[in-house]
């Protein structure tokens, strides 16, 4: 089996926007499902691993478009490994049209970790389905967006916004989706933000899981030109402390 | 070009819920999809009216599902138009394994009108596109699902949930998005209900648009057994009196 799969998806409207290009939190869940469909065809998926108490952990996810598809149109999704060191693999992608591959909307990066389910410990990734994953790496494989950068954050930031979790956030690992966290933090821009400005690239850091139940605090820095940062906290249902749970930066123009 | 056509969709991983079954919102998506793609294959879809001041607006859509399409599933939307009368067009549709259609998750009914976007008035359909529409409908194709019923519910009823409307909520019509009011309807029932209830069917009657900045507010009725009855509300933007927008009802078990 080859080393890159693309997978064609479509902006279909009710993933648009008002301005009728798909949206942010959509192609974030278009990148996913590419990764999984990715890893399970080759043995190394959900569906193989979930069964053996293991399951993957995205860690990172960063997503850099020159042009956001437009309203109908069909986009292929390619999805390789660059790379597998200890504890993390990173993915990448690239998003470009089906019928004109050459037309490229935009990449992608990713860092993921596999853990076990029942002591919630990271695993090597070497010897995994006996060094599948390792034997897929692609590192010539070219992805022209920059590197994966730590967000650094202010300790104190503005509070901005409180959010119940509700019954759509949770996956079906009982955690709030990873896309949800995109999702809300983009609803923290007003619409006429998006008649005005455009988000170029979007970093987020999921560092810790929350729950259905949890109450979601959203800060803000916009004190640094061209970048939106938001920390997500956690306030656990049973009173416990706040406790970050996602960084995510916006890139915006 | 025959009158039915079939779309074939998956339950993708972030389109279930905890329980891994296909979430009712993401399946309402992939049935009005459905519906687009029928009607722009036969030259009276958005595509085509769009540019001559006219759209289609969803007045209702209900479904009732034996089973809920598990994680993974490639399940197919068939739909077909029912009938034309005067302002109205019913569609219905029918949801059933791609691999296997006898076995069959459910159907649903939608009711539509089409308008002109600069009058906002209906427009008699018998004469569309040469009355295409006309010679599409397909009344013998069966549908066994019990026909739409009004939903009938008290005035005055108790406020459980106020939304303010937020960027995703917005469709490419600056409207809210018909799936999101589904979305947030189910986000009325805590996690727990769905762990020990099943929804069966939902009926949903899409009184008036909403508009970005729009106050949702959501009034919900259990006298009924079996019914979980939930009107929704607008209070506009700029303090006009409040309007019902939304009827919605769940069947549960």
């Amino acid at each position: 089996m080859e080393k890159t799969s693309t997978y064609t998806f479509m902006a279909e409207p009710f993933h648009c926007d008002f301005s009728c290009r798909l949206a942010w939190s959509h192609l974030g869940n278009h990148l996913l499902n590419a990764a999984d469909f990715h890893a399970n065809e080759r043995q190394f998926g959900m569906t193989q691993l979930n069964p053996q108490h293991q399951t993957w952990v995205l860690s990172r996810l960063a997503i850099e478009m020159d042009e956001m598809p437009q309203q109908y149109t069909r986009f292929g999704v390619t999805t390789w490994i660059e790379s597998v060191v200890r504890l993390f693999t990173h993915r990448n992608f690239r998003i470009a049209d089906a019928a004109d591959p050459q037309r490229v909307y935009g990449h992608g990066r990713s860092v993921w970790a596999l853990i076990d389910t029942r002591t919630r410990q990271p695993l090597h990734l070497a010897t995994l389905s006996d060094g599948a994953l390792t034997r897929y790496a692609c590192p010539e494989e070219e992805c022209t967006m920059a590197p994966l950068s730590r967000v650094k954050m202010a300790a104190e930031l503005p509070l901005v916004r409180t959010l119940d979790t509700v019954y759509s956030d949770v996956d079906v690992n009982g955690h709030i989706n990873s896309v949800k966290y995109i999702e809300h933090v983009l609803n923290l821009l007003p619409l006429d933000w998006y008649r005005e400005h455009r988000i170029k690239r979007l970093d987020i850091a999921y560092v810790a899981e929350s729950y259905y139940g949890d109450r979601l605090r959203f800060y803000r820095d916009d004190s640094q030109e061209g970048l939106i940062d938001v920390r997500v906290k956690r306030q656990p249902a049973d009173g416990g402390e706040e406790q970050e749970v996602v960084r995510c930066r916006l890139s915006v123009e």
